[in-house]
């Protein structure tokens, strides 16, 4: 059972989708007119999934649905006629997780959502690896940052400098990088 | 104009593919009977483009798929009337790039292959983002670890560790981090 929300300008056709989900199992988390209050809505009832139906989808909707890929991504079913290759371009880049061309028949939506799911997770897993990689660097280059600001301040050897770091997280019961940035800032205020 | 690879067991499925493409303008760059060959083909032919249509894709459909998407990743756009959701996950794990349940109808394949190529995109810089993040974050442990060597070995303090280190990549030709790893193979041979 997936909570899904729906975007459709169309209250007809938005009536038909809601009908095939309730059929399939699933629960409508909501039904949007429009992408405008798409990012609030996802922020306020979490749905599993989104699905938005439109003739071609406007660059106000592709906006509203990279805001919210930005602040809280889920997996995005698009279903639209418009087989413009610079159109289905932006809507991956916004956010969407598979682009059916077209519009979709009830029986059909159940498995389209499981396509949708199963690509936006493909993509999140490596999004989540990427962010990974970037702050472990990132908490390297602070680390390395403070040993060398410790080394000449306290004329410390690089291990003494590592060591007084990790006496400090450990007593402060913080992160190392975290506490790596607070020796950055206050030597610049101190020294 | 696109160069498609085709994979079909059904040879006359795959003409009416074939036929399909050279109308919407593209070339036909093999037709295979099953992704066996796939992973040494897409090396020999480079494609733009994989489209595979199966009944159900087979597990060792998917194993042939995922040593491609490891040494030579292209867009997948893959049609089967299978639309189980494990085998769907399973599918776009081993790298295709977009799951259209079902069969194709001639006049909607190009735009389906543009979704497929817009998600592959979307899907590749990322793992390049993830990748370049990986490598900088290896590299810098490397130059680390060879700097600690050269303190030690050498008595110098960070900034003569990480000068000797570039003097000897320039000296060389040779990337910071390659001269590197040298630093520390040679210290586990001499020291």
């Amino acid at each position: 059972m997936l909570r899904v929300l729906v975007v459709d300008s169309s209250r007809e056709r938005a009536a038909d989708v809601c009908a095939a989900l309730a059929l399939a199992g699933h629960q409508v988390a909501a039904v949007l007119p429009s992408a405008f209050e798409l990012p609030a809505q996802v922020l306020a009832t979490r749905p599993d999934v989104i699905f938005i139906q439109a003739d071609s989808p406007s660059r106000d909707t592709l906006e509203h649905l990279a805001i919210m890929n930005r602040d809280c991504p889920r997996p995005v079913l698009m279903c639209s006629p418009d087989s413009d290759s610079g159109m289905i371009r932006r809507a991956v880049k916004a956010g969407v997780s598979s682009y059916v061309i077209d519009s979709v028949s009830p029986e059909r939506l159940d498995a389209l959502v499981e396509v949708a799911v199963a690509q936006f997770e493909a993509f999140q897993n490596l999004r989540a690896e990427r962010d990974d990689a970037t702050r472990k660097l990132s908490e390297r280059i602070t680390i390395d940052r403070a040993k060398g600001v410790l080394m000449r301040a306290r004329g410390l050897d690089e291990d003494g400098a590592y060591h007084a770091l990790r006496k400090l997280a450990m007593e402060r019961g913080r992160k190392l990088a975290d506490v790596a940035q607070d020796v950055i800032e206050m030597a610049k205020l101190l020294l």
